[in-house]
């Protein structure tokens, strides 16, 4: 068997098939094996769905293991891939970063065949798996240094037509929030890589802090609906339960949406997520990590919005982002 | 000023005093302050709350700084001293574990001075602290790869007597458990090393997961009711309501009450701490990370009883622990 990345099955067999995708190895540590599961029922919408990218969220993978119990069953067309976890090494370590390269699987795409682990994963993902699809579900979450509103979210996309087509199809997840979201560096993003294919992406955020069977019920929802958009499988579209609301919003953050922390200290949340809040709101409380040189501070919203996503308790640096208040979105 | 770990200030001054317990610097860091608030009104018990030993474990900071608002007016008698972060390197990078020398706290007292950084402050603590005072409690929580229920804990201790005494002073907490943990490894603990001197050590696991408000509510009015039980402050103690209950039962956990995963792979909880459980109930699924070579396994409860921890949504190894179950405790 070649000892470089390759399937050890055939995607284009119909029906349902089970395998690996080899990732070689290389200097750093030994050829790993990720499960996939293909499951091809002929013409029809093509997608990858891919969960366990960063390690410490760990809603994706459940929720993808969960899709290989019914949808097989379900499916009527399309082709459907599914890797539950991307990261192997990085889900046994619950860290974000894989533990041997410290690298942040999400930054490095395409990837390089002769790189280091993370860079080997995301060559693999590029060469094999990506040419067999037109759209991407990365399934991710806050993991447990965010509260994260369920929401469906893409990056802004300089090319209108694409940005307006991966907006439908997150708002097709019919989450509590759709969000476009400007970050500071999308460089070597599996989302951007995606898109600069002209292919639709869109990264489910599915909670964060404590994984409970809620989150993971509203996420096992929201991928159905989008399945549903696609005419993957039948059925009736549902809003998901969150706090007893069934709704969606469509919203958009800037950078200047974020709220930073003004020190360094132990941030204590004052909010929750989906809270709607108005200027000077309380959103939390920053305790200095020395008390007797200074005193606690309030940290208050500048803004009206819903809280989309606040830190969990912990120690944040100066200027380091606690919440993110995003504003409506017409497009 | 002396290098060597010291005070920066007189404990026995009368009154509400601000200061430093200076930890001296060694080979491989810096000196470092720990902020010490001293509350002495004479006469009655003495008491060293200490916080933040393991960085991850943020409840007890915040409700130690907490204390420092209201305590100061409410005291009647004796002496608090009260240390909110005993670890700020290990509070800055939420870890567990310091990460400069990657020691645990709790697990190396009484602590060396010639040693590193975390020896240094265990010797500071040991040998500046302690000696003022004949009660400690040491304020702990699950962090957040623990879903922990709000108690108050002791380990076994062989001396009959000092046993009842803390039991009887970890009851006062009022939480809904007081547990006797059997440790499978307790050298160095911080509660070992008090113990051993013949004074009363209780360690508050002030719940775990993600920190929210209910959870710092119900730590906070514990320690207020063992304030009051000791005479430091007057008032009622009253249990603190968890899941609209207000109930406090006494259980003991020996080393087969922990429930350990049969193999490696992703935890996922069905329990909540608190749940009452029978053989056969459900405490979590265990997801294998290849589900083509072994299905996922569902793993219950061998006995009954109420859930005191069950472990988060994270990769476990085969034999790690997952619950722990403990059993009714008569003394």
């Amino acid at each position: 068997m070649s000892k470089t990345s390759h399937l050890t099955f055939d995607l284009d067999k119909p029906g349902t098939s089970r395998g690996h995708l080899f990732v070689a190895k290389g200097a750093d540590c030994e050829a790993l094996s990720l499960p996939v599961i293909s499951l091809n029922k002929g013409g029809g919408p093509r997608l990858l769905i891919t969960a366990g990218s960063h390690g410490n969220e760990l809603e994706g993978p459940i929720v993808a293991r969960r899709l290989v119990d019914w949808l097989p069953e379900a499916q009527t067309c399309g082709r459907v891939i599914i890797v539950p976890v991307l990261n192997p090494q990085a889900v046994q370590a619950w860290s974000r970063n894989t533990p041997i390269d410290g690298l942040n699987l999400n930054r490095v795409f395409p990837g390089r065949a002769d790189g280091s682990v993370t860079e080997r994963i995301a060559d693999a993902v590029s060469r094999l798996l990506l040419p067999m699809v037109d759209i991407v579900f990365d399934l991710h979450s806050g993991g447990p240094r965010w509260q994260f509103a369920p929401a469906s979210t893409t990056h802004p996309i300089a090319d209108a037509d694409l940005m307006r087509k991966t907006l439908r199809m997150a708002e097709a997840f019919k989450l509590p929030l759709t969000l476009a979201w400007e970050g500071p560096d999308t460089r070597g993003m599996f989302d951007t890589f995606v898109q600069s294919q002209g292919k639709v992406f869109v990264c489910p955020e599915l909670g964060g802090g404590s994984v409970d069977a809620a989150a993971l019920t509203i996420a096992e929802v929201g991928i159905r609906n989008a399945l549903i958009a696609l005419g993957i499988v039948k059925g009736e579209a549902e809003y998901p339960t969150f706090r007893q609301q069934k709704s969606s919003r469509t919203v958009e953050t800037l950078e200047s949406d974020e709220l930073k922390s003004p020190a360094s200290g132990i941030f204590e949340p004052r909010c929750s997520v989906l809270d709607e809040v108005k200027p000077g709101d309380l959103i939390g409380i920053l305790h200095p990590m020395d008390p007797w040189s200074s005193s606690a501070l309030e940290i208050r919203s500048h803004t009206t919005s819903i809280v989309c996503a606040v830190k969990s308790t912990l120690h944040v640096d100066e200027n380091e982002v606690v919440a993110i208040l995003p504003r409506p979105l017409d497009l």
